[in-house]
């Protein structure tokens, strides 16, 4: 294998002797382990690992490599999954009026902040496709009507599909995605939601949070699931704020907490940091990356 | 007027003139004014004070100073109170069964930092009766059970009269109010909710909020009102926690959450910062006190 | 006046009645206060008041409005100025290497999120003028050596008095100017240092920082003075970071803390917010604005 | 081995197959891995472990496992500690004149929530001799004068060896302790600083933040070494105040930052969580404890 990262995702019912028998499979391949971080949920007996490997100087080829940890993986019940440093994951963005979200991921992008190629935007509006142009980025309008809601989430999928799509980013689009659609796109579906959830889940929290007098707002990024706003937390953020804002003001203040929110969520799955479990996201930290 | 602060809290309806109006009858009368806090709710056209004065150099009395006030407020319609720097408020503790907030209330109060009488803790259960011996406040232990519950509370309701106690801290009283109770002492009793509000209302947040795998946790100091952990907001904040945190170790990270926030609260209400207006809590900042 | 938004800021010594006597002033003149800000700093016996006013419904022009003004200035030993909403203040931003604070500003600019025009970018190097150009804003390109250091201010200096420039912004610009420069420009230039000051002044602060192993680091927004990263501070923010973190790390978590605290640097100083008093700098917060 | 958390705590130099060596070693003689961190610092080409096994089930002794353990170690030129979990660490605090950080500490231990036993208190004042005697903890007022200095040193240091304590934490003792006091007990002594070091080193720090106008304060915990304040920093925390703060406001805001700041430090060290390393402390996260 040529010289790269090399991650794999482990999630499987905890027992005596799990990191030394896969840190040795792979010290025994040849091997460096960058990182290795565990996490044991002895509430469910369940034990996750991410573990990052230096392929350099390893003669195996990914599919001996993915063989061969097959007859480790099994018997021990392994969901598991491997990424491979060489190969960048393809995005998309999805929006519907506000532009915050969609400017702080371009510029990450643009940059080289983001590890990934950002192969489109897809809006239910026209009015921000200004912005995906300024990135030179493709934008895609496909309006939708309650009438039409069934064939926009068609073409959407086709887009999706077509361009090989690996994660979907819902960066403050406004409609709620039917179940088919979701459940086709499992944990590759990020959304921003403008409320640090549990709190003001659906429509306009901000409104909600002005009328209820909360001294912090927030933003939460979160897998997309069936359930609105129910989803997997992977990031979440608070300003404080003070009886003098208003609605307006808490919308403002709030823009910058989701920016930021969003764009640590996208850079964790994008970097094999997270792993899903039922309701609930594994997400390790950076191992001096 | 012997000197002292006097610290006047005003809420009207807006109008042109009002500022002019209260600083220069402060000003005719031999006052400086230390500090003038304004605050205008635009959507519901409401004013909010909060004045303090020096009473140095004024020949004034406390009677004359209101009489002549009432010549003022009355016309422009406003809802007041005054208060002197030289009346100690009595408070009251309330607990159940957790500690950290009732030492961290109980510290401050006997190194001078919190400007008030803690008169008496009262209790439910007599576990933490070695709290208040330590620090020589008296301790009550009123034990409820469905059926006393009615007879309880007039207890700790003729206690709290009987010592002329102006504040209720409710610091994990872990019994639901009756809506009389609450009503008789409305705007007195401060309340601390160990979640961020409105997420978690009601029982068991640290648990719900493991099981909702949230990134951070938090606690709200808030009046008690008649419907449960839905009074106004004074006071809230949070830190974050990972997928490691357990339930137990959510409680201890609250834990410290928790009693900072409530200090706050009741530091903020003892000192004249807040004007409840409808369900929110204008809580005014320290003006260099 | 056309109806719009006054602001005025005012320095002086501290006196009784000032409140009164400047609020009866604007009142007596028909104009309606839509907030009146003060801060008595007791250990300098100095009063500083920040008062917005709704022109709508006063006849009186401007240069009456302030000549009248005068009267009640001069005796009070004010020092003022009076900001009119009708006019755009002029906006230059200077950057060298690093983009995400360009990014940021052009951004809010773009999306009218920041009161200003932003009349140029001017940077002593090619690097970033794809970013200026993205946003249709002018990029000046004026390389800057040690032999030409003088002249390259010159020709910096005239840019900006050519474009009636109000506020420079140094969004990362990694030369140090001549105190003349700043001088013949103060408090109109506001820098943005990378590091939570007075820690880590002068270069380098994220190497320094890793090397020190801090548990948090941090940016500071400041205005620009002749003694290196010591202006009045403005804004601050930190975020948490650990052992982990390598400098490149520090650096791309630095990156978000800065675009931020630059921004809301930027807006208080447009917003008129902001009072210099030697080297503390009185911010007040938004009222409800 | 009876049943109980035995922690190892590994540094050496990075190389191939650590973990796999390590984590095999424990999982031949029987335990289960209950948490392995680890942390590879590329610069300096290090490798940092702590791993936490539960004996249950093991039938080799303390000696047996540490002289098995030399074998491994020694080639692969571990520096080690290894703790067990039957054996209570004894502490001694540090005090002078300010009492919050005593009281936290002695709250916390007196209700289980510091796993150690806290042994004495020891002051160069008798001022808070009563906060001692509230908690049953013994007090030693030790004072000091410049030409005591020797002998009072000679006295605390026979206390702590008398007593066999492992730590000594210095909650706001304003004495500068000697090299050789400091070097006798390395990695030993915990201070608390009542700044976000490296700001404001040294003497009177709030005056010095109001007199900087800064927009945020912190406090800092680290281990104290012969250079005042530079010592290896364990945490550290900030909050934000403005220009209204006097420096009587700084030293409350941040009475609350340094007590969470030195407890969190305290139960890190307790815990066991902390190697260090130059002047950096590696400090891992509580996993799932």
């Amino acid at each position: 294998m040529k010289s790269q990262v090399v991650t794999f995702l482990i999630k499987c019912p905890d027992q005596k002797g799990l990191v030394a028998k896969i840190t040795s499979f792979f010290y025994e391949k040849g091997f460096n382990i960058l990182s290795c971080q565990q996490y044991v949920n002895s509430v469910e007996n369940m034990y996750f690992m991410r573990i990052r490997l230096n392929a350099e100087g390893t003669a195996i080829s990914k599919s001996a490599l993915e063989k061969s940890f097959l007859a480790l993986a099994n018997p021990l019940q392994f969901t598991w999954s491997v990424h491979y440093g060489d190969k960048k994951q393809n995005v998309a963005i999805m929006v519907s009026h506000t532009s915050h979200n969609l400017y702080d991921l371009l510029e990450r992008y643009k940059e080289g902040r983001l590890n990934c190629e950002v192969k489109m935007v897809i809006s239910n509006h026209d009015k921000l496709r200004h912005i995906a142009e300024m990135f030179a980025v493709p934008f895609y309008h496909l309006p939708v009507s309650k009438n039409t809601k069934k064939e926009q989430e068609e073409q959407v999928k086709k887009l999706l599909e077509v361009n090989d799509i690996d994660l979907v980013v819902m960066a403050r689009y406004m409609q709620i995605l039917s179940s088919d659609f979701i459940n086709h796109f499992k944990d590759k579906i990020i959304n921003i939601h403008h409320s640090f959830l549990p709190a003001f889940q659906g429509a306009n929290p901000y409104k909600r949070a002005y009328e209820r007098g909360v001294k912090l707002i927030g933003a939460t990024a979160h897998y997309a699931t069936e359930d609105l706003d129910e989803g997997p937390i992977i990031e979440q953020d608070v300003k404080p704020v003070t009886h003098e804002s208003t609605t307006q003001t808490l919308k403002r203040i709030g823009a910058d907490i989701e920016k930021l929110v969003l764009a640590r969520a996208v850079k964790c799955h994008l970097n094999h940091q997270i792993i899903v479990s039922g309701n609930r996201a594994v997400v390790f930290p950076e191992a001096g990356e």
